[in-house]
């Protein structure tokens, strides 16, 4: 039995969706952001980083969007959530969800979590200032060069899928405008109806 | 036949170090950033991000350093560089993996890349200043939870380590006492001594 530890609004909804196409065996446990409980001791010694998402497993704690996805496809091989049995489609997986986490994330970050990189509030104001245009440059890119269609990777929809429409939840509040996006804004309305993901989605709102 | 393109002082060391641990056929090409040649029409043909490492395969072009090291390994699994039949144990790894690349590099490029983030040279100006606190920060954390020793990951040498070494290599230029990580102090120090490493790091020179 696998633990999730989230909070509405992350990233943690990827780990969640994963969990829920890959039928796992899990319980998910909600965070409250506002009443600071990432930080409390409790989470601290479950996540020291005092983040979302965290997922509890018998041999013991990930964190980390990228990994939890790919560990909830390897071992639930049946819902074919990622391409398993070919390292360089796998590398291609890994570098798109790298890329969601180390840059894409990131641009988003310094809109609510500018004191991450520094203490002057006019710099924190000037980082949010330039959240729209940095995180729409990254969505561009995507829709230009990495996504395939009609999945992310191509023919066959996986954790990749998952993780962009989970980063793609937050083009209104980043005053991104998602007409830029045909393929992703697509992408993201057929997500939205999809069983799985809705029922997800619901638990996080 | 794998052509790496690399340039000196970057996270590619990573992917170079692994190529040449695992004893990969590949060779190596330096792109030349003071010369601006990562954003050259002719290498944005190769990496559309302008950025290095970028690895060309014969099925196609990778990126991003954790992809990179994954694929290296993979593909090479008598260099034994990650825990290819265990998910959990390469979970643990990606998850090391991916906090080096979302969180502990991009608290280092706020000194020099500020300008990603915002266009006031105050607001710059305050992330630089911010780098040595939040770097430190990232490598505490590693010191005193992720770190298992005598490698990264308990017993076992493998990409967490180079990864985790190339990244130490900027604490001087990010004004970080090396003093305050003991463990991971004695680490850098190992992987500078291993002739693999040390062939690799004189080619970045």
């Amino acid at each position: 039995m696998l633990t999730l530890y989230y909070a509405p609004g992350t990233c943690a909804l990827a780990s969640h969706v994963a969990l829920e196409a890959a039928g796992a065996d899990y319980r998910a446990v909600r965070i409250d952001f506002r009443e600071q409980q990432q930080r409390s001791a409790e989470y601290l010694r479950i996540n020291p980083k005092g983040r979302v998402p965290a997922l509890v497993s018998e041999r013991g704690i990930l964190t980390e969007t990228p990994a939890i996805l790919q560990f909830v496809a390897q071992t639930h091989p049946a819902a074919d959530l990622a391409p398993l049995n070919d390292a360089f489609e796998m590398a291609r997986v890994n570098a798109f969800n790298s890329y969601l986490c180390s840059t894409v994330h990131v641009a988003h970050a310094h809109r609510g979590r500018g004191y991450r990189w520094a203490d002057d509030p006019g710099a924190i104001e000037a980082m949010k200032k330039k959240v729209p245009q940095t995180v729409a440059e990254c969505f561009d890119l995507i829709e230009r060069e990495y996504f395939v269609g009609p999945w992310v990777m191509g023919p066959r929809y996986g954790i990749s899928d998952i993780y962009l429409f989970t980063l793609a939840q937050w083009w209104e509040g980043d005053s991104v405008d998602p007409a830029r996006f045909p393929r992703l804004r697509a992408h993201r309305e057929r997500l939205r109806a999809d069983p799985v993901v809705s029922r997800v989605l619901a638990m996080h709102g």
